[in-house]
């Protein structure tokens, strides 16, 4: 069996499979980020995210936006958990063939982000390599009381989604606001039973919301926000890198929440939270259609 | 001017050049681990190491040692600290073609070794790639007393190393024992100036212990431990990756620390720190000859 046919998240399981932790870890592999004891009222949070040269960026885009991206996506991860990042190192890899000034530009664009999100650079590795590689890892905290796992999701939960969703690879994959304020308004002001950021397209990373939890979904094709960048509904649903927030609040909490959004950004209740599981898509002309929840293949 | 003529070690001092941290941070860029404000008692450490196919070991090797490499040379940087490693979260880019079971076996690698050294493997990222690239992220802590930076060196210290150097080309860099129970014996009964892991060469790293504690060092040939496995004493001081514990103690605890070492693991004392700056060899004949701290080279 190669990886290719055994797909990643097959492959997560097998990793995870067997393995014991110790009692500080209250989440391991298989959310945003780990989460770990730490003091009375808070966890730390612990997570990272690689990047490779032709698959996740072009050399062209230059480093400032490469650097700009591999920070932000973990900041993105930080802040569906429900907490801040503090700390990064970095792990990069050039070929001995690169100008210095492209090197300066990608920590320019990792302090950049960096500075805005207050996160200390604190550490890292260098290595000599064919292709470009960016590998950053984040360690933050989370109050225990904002804790937001994939896991808790509930029946008759509204489903809401931040910003708009799909055609990211026109740009807005390197050059994008991961929704830090969104999450931390989110909730330090309501009870947040699910989230997490659309990385891999909204039905995959929804998919992992309804298999955490063991729920289904019901989504209404007329309430996705679609980009003016993405082709058609069906593949904005399915596009990764959006890095938008989609997650779930009961019912009396969505409802208060459409109220107080204090943001620019749009927020748009997509759908609700079923008990039975499986994900289905009610069409624009009314018909109910089971969806399989897939989207961006790593490999 | 490109990386190659830059040199790592110019980067990294471009890369820290002007950045603010915040009063948590302890020590950041250039050490073994960033040491963070944790407890009363205690700080945390933070840091990653990426290795890659080709560079730092060649698939043949299998997956197993590889994993087991991968996690080892953190654990190293943690023990270099004073510290205990706690948590690990794990990138890995991986061929789609590559078998699962290769794959299977560099996890195995990693968890032989977290369950040695009683870490938790908590998380992680998965993305294809043409060649393996593994890059460990481990947070740990050290009491605030047991802290070993790099920048202690006091003059009249005696210079320690842990094992034999040079040749570990031969194998002994795929397969090695990070110094962990070492380091923690050291810091827990003895006063540790300055403890670095060798993994550019004893020269290099001992120079870097000089470089930041604005020290000399004077080393003499015929007590430095060389390993069946090198060249000659020249390339032992040289070759990179030995993963064996260079620290400082003053002349009073060195002496305690012969009487007192309970391991089987060699410990040699191999020369003094001096007040005046530079790197002294005394050779076998007595002759005492400048030499530049220089070991492998990343670009």
């Amino acid at each position: 069996m190669i990886l290719r046919n055994l797909g990643e998240f097959n492959l997560i399981s097998r990793i995870s499979k067997g393995m014991k932790l110790s009692g500080k870890v209250i989440k391991g592999i298989g959310d945003d980020a780990a989460v770990i004891k730490h003091t009375k009222n808070s966890y730390l949070l612990f997570s990272c995210d690689m990047l490779l040269e032709d698959r996740h960026f072009k050399r062209s885009s230059g480093g400032y936006l490469i650097g700009k991206k591999a920070l932000s996506v973990n900041v993105s991860d930080i802040a569906a958990m429900g907490g801040v990042p503090e700390y990064c190192v970095v792990s990069l890899g050039v070929p001995g063939s690169l100008r210095a000034k492209y090197v300066d530009d990608i920590y320019k664009g990792i302090k950049a982000v960096a500075r805005k999100f207050k996160i200390d650079l604190v550490g890292g590795d260098t290595i000599s390599s064919k292709k470009i590689i960016i590998d950053i890892a984040v360690l933050g905290k989370v109050e225990k009381k904002n804790l937001a796992l994939r896991s808790d999701a509930r029946p008759g939960d509204w489903i809401f989604i931040t910003g708009s969703l799909g055609g990211s690879l026109k740009g807005r994959h390197l050059d994008f606001t991961p929704r830090l304020k969104e999450a931390r308004f989110l909730v330090n002001n309501f009870k947040v039973n699910a989230m997490i950021d659309v990385s891999d397209g909204l039905l995959a990373d929804l998919g992992h919301i309804l298999e955490e939890s063991k729920k289904g979904a019901d989504i209404y094709e007329r309430c996705v926000p679609v980009s003016r960048d993405a082709k058609d509904f069906d593949s904005a649903v399915r596009d990764g890198e959006d890095f938008e927030l989609v997650f779930t609040v009961s019912k009396r909490e969505g409802g208060r929440l459409i109220k107080k959004w204090p943001f620019k950004t749009r927020l748009s209740r997509i759908g609700e939270i079923c008990r039975d599981k499986g994900l289905y898509i009610i069409r624009e002309n009314e018909k109910k259609e089971k969806i399989r929840p897939v989207g961006y293949r790593h490999f």
